[in-house]
């Protein structure tokens, strides 16, 4: 339960609210890399925190961040011809190059000076890990893109799927970083009406023991996270996730630990996420059958548009098509696709939760501590404190995990092994 | 006419606001009982009064009405698990009975001692006439059901239909206690050009005097409303409807009174109302025919949905489908089915209807009459007295009637028989 | 650039605004004749300035324009019975004249003194070129209709298209008098990329010399606007438009200045704009294939319209349709369509463009002056200072007009043949 103040604190990204200029201090992830396919492309249109932006890249294939509108007479770059080294706007020819310096002026006089005290508002950008990066903070503050270890892997050992979610990002985000809901809303049922899970390795310790107790680690780039259920007699089952400064995550997945998962809850507003979710393979290639499910996860048939919309046949307005009949013998939820039963409580939540009418219990331990973690960072940068994590890169080279660990082993931290499973090795 | 404070206490429904107040000390249709047609059924969505709720029916039958949001974390309870004496939140398992207690907290340890802490905020709910009712008011001033005659029926003798109004509900109310609107916006013409009226028996009358006299008398559950008309040279035809605290009428139709109707405007929240309207036959069931007609209305072809929205094809957007070639040579309005052309008109209003532009006549009588009485009763709860209408169920026990009278009477009330023909026996 | 309370000022149209007063001062377009088609036709929905109205034409072919709710209980007039020398609203029968007079009261007794209190609103309308014009103002204000050219014409020599921009007003009359952003914006690239425009005879100047020195000269009606481009080597190629106040354009076109055409654009309220784009030929009547282009334009194929929406399809939602590969090789913009270009700019921009965003340069002379003079005359009648252009129709009969000057006439002014080319003989 927060306080009302707390919860515009906590959720508004626009420029000039306190948690807008504390993300604005991180790199944000804005487009994959192929929708900018290569030099003079097509440009391509971005909203993120509330900024309305187009994204291109020149004629050497650099990227460039401009603002939405020309600075002349505010027309829409959007539409803008790439061509040359610049973007040109097609209302009077006007030319920037990436960084928003004027390369052309053509309806004014050739020695016009306006040509060197107009320039269009840009943002850094960077090409990292197939993802465009882009730096919408102070330039003296520029920091490190964050060395995830997906974008450190080649192509072949990785994928991403993104889609939009229509509500507030931290509502989102905090169904990833929140480890008891897995024993309910992704489960299905047996014949017999018993709840399976999706993860079929460890789905016997999630299902028997429904009330993991969460242990909250603190760390510089953000919160490790241990869920600890009952796993035989003299053992726990542990399930280690990782949520990283200021909304990245990565979820313990199988015992084996090959296949890695994660998201990225990314503000385009105050009430629409664009939820990054990247795949990766750190032992070598994707299958073809793993790249497949991937895109379309266990339940492949919700994924289908709609053929006289064009958009996802799964949405509020219809109830994420919820099967009742489903439900009630074989899916926890009646709903298909684990994105979409995420996607279907926090958009039901309303755009942004009201967190005054909560009432949070243990399992909600590491939501507690996130949301302590933003609020108290975005005040501290208010009153002058600088956001480490942002600056350093190499704080993110950090895994999730599951182990399974002897009952004596009260804490996951005190497992010998695990600073080596849970660290990446340098680069 | 009403002072612009005035329209917006008698409009506004939310929590909080005084006509709020004074509708929740009511009985409140939300559903038809067959929306929840048994033990564990499907749970259903209710907005009501401005407020979000989820209504189901336990194993054992009974019925629940529960915030829309879990307690937990506000995942939406609609798309719960209805399941073995409760419904349990598909985000965690967090299991309500139908008074909001809690009976399963599985994410929790079982010693935990919230789950007799935390509660989902629950109203009464009861079944009566095929009708789901609520009270949403203070939990020691629960007042009866009203006892109208439909609900007293068996299900042979009644018909309920119900359609939503994009309107405040009380416009939509005004028009049904308004006699005088009969003899324009219902009729249809004659080939010679001359209006004809949806009732036969008493069309002659209604037709020629189109200014009815309209006779107001205040009772203990609302309004008395004769409207009296010309009908032979030493008689006068009453029609005498009833407007009953705070949005139910009885309608005066033929002269035999065999069959009854009348209408509910239950406010779903400011700006939109869901129109119950209740058919009924006091003499026995139905007849085939006679149900057709409770739903089809006289004029079938226009309820017919939209193949591709699946939505009513009459609507604000497309003018109710409003034929002018038709309203030249056939109808007065030009819109077929009695209650699209209410509707054409409340909608067409506005969303709340700005009564400081109004021009009120004689006409207008009963509505000036019931404005009076919903804001006087309002404001008197606001200072303290509590509305007697709403305790007491057998207020309602009443008729509209229609009759000929002779032209001595001058008031209705001074017909001996009209008594026996406005109350309804002891049941 | 402006300040945030100029743009307000500037911008807004609803009654009690400085502007919206300003512009009420004039007579306003608000149909084509032929949507009245004659005696007791079908009423039309009107908005215009904010302002929601209905349309008809009484049993004698006078034009009436009332208030669109009844003054009763507000229904919607529009769907009145159109009947007998007036409007006959259909939800209790009031009948009223074209002046809003009531002519029939039939739900009131014959002798009721109502009838002679209560007025609907009502606004002056004429009929003048084919347009139903309309005066909103104070009624001892009324001034001249505009006798602009076209309106003088026979039908044969006249044409008139008219569409709903979705923005403000002024932004989309600032792209009519920029002369500029021909040379940009609805331009064609010949098979070397080189540019070429929609118009043939003086595509040449206007694409080698893309800076155009703007001359502006105020009138007694508004701007004469010259944009002065080089021609050969001793002279200047000249196009001279029109602002007339407030809203009226004139564009300079080919050089031999037998088509005219300009727009309107009308405020249907503070974001929609009703474009309306007369085409006329001053020489004699319009041959077919000229019919047929001044519809469609040179690109025919992007005004069709979509079948399952029945929508144009070029709308902001989907880009205006704009085909980046067309934009590589043909057209500059990507764009089909010289109204589609202007408009998916002028939407581009916002609903209300922030003009204190803007980078003005010398191209721009002709906007600043527009706003100076909106501006200027809105605050001078807010002091009490009566607009004189809208008092004198006979102001409008002006042209628009291309010519190639001697470079010695540095100014279009010196040209004594102007005064010629730019006034009309008196009708």
């Amino acid at each position: 339960m927060l306080k009302a103040q707390d919860n515009e604190d906590l959720t508004r990204v626009g420029p000039g609210t306190i948690m807008g200029d504390y993300l604005r201090r991180f790199w944000t992830p804005i487009l994959e890399a192929s929708e900018l396919p290569g030099p003079d492309c097509d440009p391509a249109e971005v909203r993120i925190l509330g900024e309305n932006l187009v994204a291109f890249r020149d004629s050497a294939g650099q990227l460039g961040l401009l603002q939405a509108l020309c600075p002349h007479r505010q027309a829409p770059l959007f539409y803008g011809r790439n061509e040359e080294g610049g973007l040109r706007c097609i209302y009077h020819g006007w030319k920037f190059d990436i960084t928003g310096r004027i390369l052309d002026l053509p309806n004014e006089p050739p020695d016009s000076p306006v040509k060197n005290t107009i320039r269009a508002k840009s943002y850094p950008v960077r090409e990292w890990g197939g993802v465009v990066w882009a730096y919408l903070g102070p330039a003296d503050k520029q920091p490190e893109i964050p060395q995830l270890e997906w974008g450190t892997l080649p192509p072949s050992g990785r994928q991403i799927i993104k889609y939009v979610q229509r509500c507030n990002w931290v509502q989102a985000l905090e169904g990833d970083i929140d480890s008891s809901h897995v024993s309910f809303l992704h489960t299905k049922l047996d014949p017999k009406g018993n709840r399976v899970g999706y993860n079929q390795q460890s789905v016997g310790y999630v299902m028997r023991d429904k009330h993991p107790k969460i242990e909250v680690v603190p760390t510089d780039y953000g919160l490790m996270i241990g869920a600890r259920r009952d796993a035989e007699e003299d053992s726990y089952y542990w399930r280690i996730s990782q949520w990283l400064l200021p909304y990245y995550t990565l979820i313990g997945g199988d015992l084996d630990g090959k296949l890695g998962f994660g998201e990225m809850y990314v503000p385009i507003d105050d009430t629409h996420t664009m939820v990054w979710c990247p795949r990766w393979s750190a032992g070598g290639p994707f299958t073809e059958e793993q790249r497949r499910r991937n895109i379309e996860g266990p339940d492949a048939a919700v994924r289908t548009l709609d053929p006289v919309t064009g958009e996802l046949r799964a949405s509020k307005a219809n109830h994420f098509l919820q099967d009742r009949l489903l439900q009630r013998n074989y899916s926890f939820s009646g709903i298909l696709g684990v994105r979409e039963q995420d996607t279907a409580v926090a958009e039901g939540m309303g755009a942004i939760v009201d967190r005054t009418q909560e009432h949070l219990v243990q399992g909600d331990a590491a939501i507690v501590a996130m949301r302590r973690t933003l609020l108290g960072n975005a005040r501290a940068l208010r009153d002058g404190e600088e956001p480490p994590a942002a600056a350093q890169g190499s704080l993110y080279r950090v895994r999730a995990w599951s182990a399974i660990l002897p009952r004596t082993t009260v804490s996951f931290t005190q497992d010998p092994k695990m600073p080596v499973r849970l660290a990446l090795a340098d680069a």
